[in-house]
């Protein structure tokens, strides 16, 4: 072995990797989102890592992101794995899933697909080469209830809410208030408009109206569109301060209608964790009217931790058949790496560890394994020590590996068990078969 | 739209995917595989999908199944990515991890990792380019306890005695007995004699004794070999067996006192699931002692849907350590996807909800919201219908969907709460603070 040459390995800069005692606590947070979305009746999906090209450039973009496979030495006669690359987002795996099973599925489809997508792009802060999305979404053949536009926040705002997060708002706009206000205006090219406007947070009022007055809007036009983006609130007050602005137009006021419905729907909800904020645009073209973006409260600047809305045609470079949606997207590794660098996550166990079962001696250790599996059969993780090392040091094994309780099975033929509680010191008889913890020291 | 091409998508050969009813099932048996191995205090680890290449390549092999990473635009700038491949198999990256981490890690360490790896294999019946695997390891530092090699069998046991699958057979044997034989038979090169058995179920006797004939033995020495791998069984007078055969040598003695160890801990299972198959050889060099391989019974040529072993140094490429260990590898793809093949697999619900509550009219919309939520919070993954439709057409849905419970909220400001179990047709009054189903229809 001393011989061999050693390659001390390094970590690949935008692929994160936790110890057992983060990762323990990554899997609790996926349990968790994988709870809130099964408690609204979502269904799971997986779609493969890899799509072919097509797919995953159907929308006629050329991502430079993506990553392509290649086979290390390519099998000329099967090259049938060639033109592969593996998914940047969860949404174009699912349309494609959609089209290819649209006769095996139910509609309305609710799903839930929490999955790794990869791309690559220069590792930064909060951006990744490797990273876990966790998407919802609703699509339905040609309508979709608009009960879902609030159903969706209401789901991510429980399960946020669950993960001991710094404070974050969910912003919720609708892309028909923005269009119809625009075209109300007078304006030419509303999406123009759009993409202006979704870039306020970068670069200021000043820089949007730039872009608007070179885009020919004149200067009441553009300051009407940043007193628009101006617009905050929660509840009908909303609709009321944009019509305050005085701008008509059918498409305006079919979208404050439906910005106002979600809003009353979400009234319940804590004040301030769901807020209209009329300068939110999403870049994305397909979005059509709901659009969702939460980000950090003290730090903006992170970028968004979910984002989604409602488009118009999921699939419809797939099949002939419109299908509407709405969904939304948790960023769970920008979120997660994010309080793992800051040291805000309290890491969890370095083991699952509840009960260790000590094995007194080589005679009775039958005895221990049948106690091991009994406290196994009973629901608690046991761990029955490895060898018939002194007592003492199988202790300090679950001291080191912080194992709540210690089980004494009897030591000689007779006897009583004994349990030893770690955190107090305690230590007392009890029965294999009754025994409970007398505080909930076994969670993770 | 209809402008649109539509590119009608194909499955990708090797890539499995599944419909949600199956989708489901899958992720039950993840769920049992990881309750599972937790119950025996084993610690998840998950590793990026990707790894250097070489670090893929430390062992000398160069695979022709790797597949490597490449930006569909490479940035020259920035080719970090420029040498990575993902990884086929989760030892190479345990290995590599285990190195990394070392000093954040308590020893002995039991891991398991359940993810996707990936292999540019010709896809064929069995075999698959993306697939998901099991993997549960032990290792420390200078050495490992028996009692391992004995525990992790156990555990593959109890996982997949919950999976519902068709009979199989978990053969255990030791590479210390094999290697002792053959040195006791006055063999030079053991490891070709082990290499030639390991094609027993290929090749049959006749082929085995020709390469064996080949290689120098007589064919004394080639008979005895064939009749130790024809040894099969249980408890002690597996040994005996062997011992019959007349060669002595004391790494064989070493060898089935080890065997006998793990087959005599393992008595206690049902009869004929753990057997000594003195024929599995494990063709991997790095395993020293105890190897296991399990199959189908009534499909043996399908090849193994389980298999490990031990070892005598984990990661000696990578940190100058020596780690031995213990492991297995559940092939879960392998095995899930045959039974899917064959119909085997009893379908899963179309979605998770226990329970759909009807929305009698716009008036009580939020009093059947908040009925729902009263459900969720105690535990039922319940849907809210999402308009006010007419109720028949609510309870059609619910019937579509497979939803096992439909409630029905006061139709006025006063009334009874009912709730109706979709497979006996029965309907009554309920409480929704109370309500438990009388029998359990909740589980997916």
């Amino acid at each position: 072995m001393s011989e061999q040459r050693v390659v001390r390995p390094t970590p690949i800069s935008g692929f994160p990797e936790w110890t057992p005692q983060v990762r323990a606590v990554e899997q609790r947070w996926l349990d968790h989102i994988r709870a809130g979305f099964e408690s609204y009746g979502f269904a799971s999906v997986e779609t493969p890592s890899v799509e072919n090209l097509d797919v995953l450039m159907a929308k006629g973009e050329t991502s430079q992101e993506v990553y392509t496979l290649h086979r290390l030495q390519a099998d000329a006669k099967d090259d049938s794995d060639a033109r592969l690359g593996l998914h940047f987002d969860l949404t174009v795996p699912f349309a494609r899933y959609v089209a290819q099973h649209f006769n095996e599925l139910t509609f309305p489809f609710k799903r839930y697909q929490m999955q790794r997508v990869w791309r690559g792009e220069r590792p930064q802060e909060g951006r990744y080469r490797e990273f876990t999305q966790c998407d919802i979404d609703v699509i339905n053949v040609d309508s979709v209830p608009l009960h879902f536009d609030a159903e969706l926040p209401r789901i991510v705002h429980q399960v946020l809410s669950g993960l001991d997060l710094p404070s974050w708002t969910l912003n919720v706009n609708n892309r028909k208030v923005l269009q119809g206000f625009y075209e109300g205006l007078g304006v030419k090219e509303p999406l123009t408009v759009i993409r202006a406007v979704d870039k306020l947070h970068k670069i200021g009022d000043d820089g949007v109206r730039d872009i608007l007055l070179g885009e020919g809007l004149n200067d009441e036009q553009a300051d009407a569109c940043l007193a628009l983006a101006r617009v905050r609130g929660a509840g009908k007050d909303v609709a009321g301060k944009v019509e305050a602005l005085g701008v008509t137009s059918e498409l305006l006021s079919e979208g404050l209608e439906e910005l106002t419905f979600v809003l009353d729907e979400l009234a319940d909800l804590p004040e301030g964790s769901v807020v209209a904020d009329l300068s939110i645009a999403r870049g994305l073209d397909y979005y059509t009217g709901t659009v969702y973006e939460a980000s950090f409260d003290d730090d903006p600047a992170y970028g968004s931790i979910c984002a989604g809305g409602r488009y118009e045609d999921l699939a419809g470079q797939f099949i002939r058949r419109r299908l509407p949606g709405v969904g939304i997207s948790i960023g769970l590794t920008r979120i997660f790496a994010k309080l793992v660098a800051e040291g805000r996550i309290q890491e969890g166990r370095v083991c699952p560890t509840d009960v260790m079962v000590v094995v007194p001696n080589a005679e009775r250790r039958k005895d221990a394994l049948r106690t091991g599996a009994l406290l196994r059969e009973r629901g608690f993780n046991t761990e029955v020590f490895h060898s018939t090392a002194k007592v003492g040091k199988q202790i300090q094994y679950a001291s080191k590996k912080g194992v709540p309780f210690v089980w004494f099975p009897p030591f000689g033929e007779d006897g009583d068990h004994e349990v030893k509680d770690m955190a107090s010191g305690d230590q007392g008889p009890a029965d294999p078969a009754t025994w409970r913890p007398a505080t909930d020291d076994t969670s993770a």
